[in-house]
């Protein structure tokens, strides 16, 4: 069995087919609560017969981060991608999409270098550059009627029954599946990434129509990948809870006499009717000798939990020291950051605020339907879902 | 410089003297607390010219797992440990206090074989003989009356200026760091390891006047550490939570028809003054054929927030699966668990419970005196203080 070792692992090569899929921002409590009313039969087939761990997302919790370090196996101190958006070295804002940011190889290139079939799909185009580092073919459900597919005739969407939902349509993560599942069956492959969208659980909590409506579906789409013989790890990117607090930091600072500090927000993305860019944690830049009040500023806003200087913040959660900020900001579960209310449009939400970023959101859900292969040197992250399945045995 | 090797990590000989203290139940509110009132300026000075970082415990969030974890730089599901009690195979509860239950070495009893002088000190007895693992010399605060080591003259209470305290007296724990600086000049230590004890915690939270007294006694004796050229690792062994609701799980158990279950409380120590062996983690046997439904009932009480299986519980919390329950239960932070009402004397309190087990007291601070060597591939635990201090740079 031909073996990789990326980012200081050892993995072996899919025996079987095996499909990771990345349920964004399901939160364990939506599964709690869908096993607990038997709301989804299959994936606690899964639960019951492979494992049911919980692990901790990268923090901050957002989704371009720990979508990267499942596919890398390594935190963000190491792949590079600390947030979907970062406030570049020139001082501009931009979003995280680059892949020549990315800095560490994907399992997936690995082994496509070693002659595995590999595929990633991605609910939102914002990902699918970010996953396609190392040449891995990845399409978006996005845009599915426009991407192609060497070894597929016409735009992808010709391989799925029925057409691509909206972006915002309750739906448009299991098209991902569904894509998935017919772009593996064409293509013959042995190790597939699905990510998923989370804008039902911004828009819905557990056991609301709209997320029991999605789970239902997704439970008939871990059926199909069950029967048609697939090995799984379904994982989430980070959690979600409702938050009836919003600060807006860069109004906050101006209110107690710091000028010329700046804030960044990482949860930044062109999905704005999930969250209008506001999460629970955030990076604040400011001239050095204001760091200490700013510091002590920011602790005094109700809802900020910590604030860690950038040196503190790269070790205490594995993150890029260059591409963070010069403080790190975290709310408590029920407050979300943003800069200053004149730049967020809440109109744009559908519903009152439910979002993500902090360490209030860091409990994820790790369903395999095996047993782990491999022993893990402490508790799992989102990171360790590709080692669980594959990786070499102690 | 000399190197060794110590459960899959190398660590460099200490180049100045170097300590780490844990800071049993120091809970990052009450340092929070203390530091916005300039209570522990010494401390301060640690936390800005070091590294002021945030880490995760070892679950359950209790103090003999973690002590381990601190000083093998490994997880319970290596080192052994995954309570201060466990049950047993022959079904008898136990402490975990014998040495010969631990299964990894420690890095003080390699450093020593490689020639270092080494010492660990306690405050509380309980843990001496597990600290001592490997013939590493180590005294407790609590019998310092009655404990001698090679190179003192006499039990080693006659180098402390002041009378032993007892156990349950607001400085027990400085009465431990008086003696490992004591100590440590008379025997020339090049690593000493403190661990501290939670009695105060359990009884006060931040900002009360006993805590208050406590923190601004450490603050001072952090100070003599750093006077004397210490390198210093302050690291919790867990947090502190009040608990309102305490849930007898036996009770709870019959209640709903489920009979013959074994409710094991793996906080249960000698010093029930602190918790009345009431914690925030549990681990429960029952027969095979009952199991899904006692994981069903256990959901079902109040503040019950998770139940995993055995095997699943070893995997997401790296714990030795042959140490711990059928079922392994976590509360909510308000939440402490008992076996039934009539095993419990709350009585022994002395004031409303405050304690900890659970996943709402796994932050704790990370402080040291300078900034890390070693990079970790992930956030830091409290085992990882040993390898920030004295890792081999990657």
């Amino acid at each position: 069995m031909a073996t990789i070792e990326v980012n200081g692992r050892v993995y072996r090569s899919p025996a079987a087919p095996t499909a990771v899929i990345c349920l964004d921002g399901v939160d364990p409590a939506y599964l709690d609560d869908a096993f607990e009313r038997r709301l989804m039969p299959r994936l606690a087939e899964v639960a019951q017969n492979g494992a049911d761990l919980r692990g901790l997302s990268q923090l901050p919790s957002f989704t371009n981060p720990n979508n990267l370090s499942i596919v890398t196996g390594a935190p963000p101190s190491v792949h590079g991608i600390p947030g979907n958006h970062y406030r570049a070295p020139d001082g501009r804002e931009v979003q995280l999409t680059n892949p020549e940011l990315v800095r560490a190889p994907s399992i997936h290139a690995e082994f496509q270098r070693a002659g595995v079939r590999v595929l990633a799909v991605t609910t939102k185009e914002k990902l699918r550059l970010l996953l396609s580092a190392g040449d891995v073919p990845c399409v978006s459900a996005e845009f599915a009627d426009e991407q192609s597919l060497d070894g597929v005739d016409g735009p992808v969407a010709g391989l799925v029954r029925y057409p691509v939902p909206g972006i915002y349509d309750w739906n448009c993560s299991h098209y991902a599946l569904e894509l998935g599942l017919a772009l593996s069956d064409r293509l013959d492959v042995e190790l597939l990434y699905v990510s998923l969208t989370d804008f039902v659980q911004h828009t819905a909590g557990p056991g609301e129509m709209l997320s029991d409506g999605y789970l239902r579906e997704l439970d008939r789409l871990v059926g199909e990948f069950m029967d048609a013989g697939w090995r799984l790890g379904l994982v989430a990117d980070h959690g979600m809870n409702s938050k009836s607090n919003i600060r807006y930091l860069a109004d906050e600072l101006a209110d107690r006499g710091i000028e010329g500090g700046h804030v960044t927000l990482p949860i930044t993305d062109p999905y704005v009717v999930h969250h209008a860019a506001l999460g629970s944690a955030c990076w604040v830049d400011v001239d050095k000798d204001e760091l200490e009040r700013a510091r002590a500023a920011l602790l005094d806003v109700p809802g900020v939990e910590e604030v860690l200087l950038r040196d503190d913040a790269a070790v205490s959660f594995a993150l890029p020291r260059d591409r963070i900020g010069d403080l790190f900001v975290l709310a408590d579960a029920e407050t979300a950051l943003g800069k200053r209310a004149a730049d967020h449009d809440l109109s744009a939400l559908r519903g009152p605020l439910r979002s993500h970023g902090g360490r209030h959101e860091q409990e994820i859900p790790i369903l395999l339907s095996e047993r782990p292969v491999a022993t893990l040197n402490g508790p799992p992250s989102n990171g360790d879902v590709h080692f669980l399945l594959l990786g070499e045995p102690a």
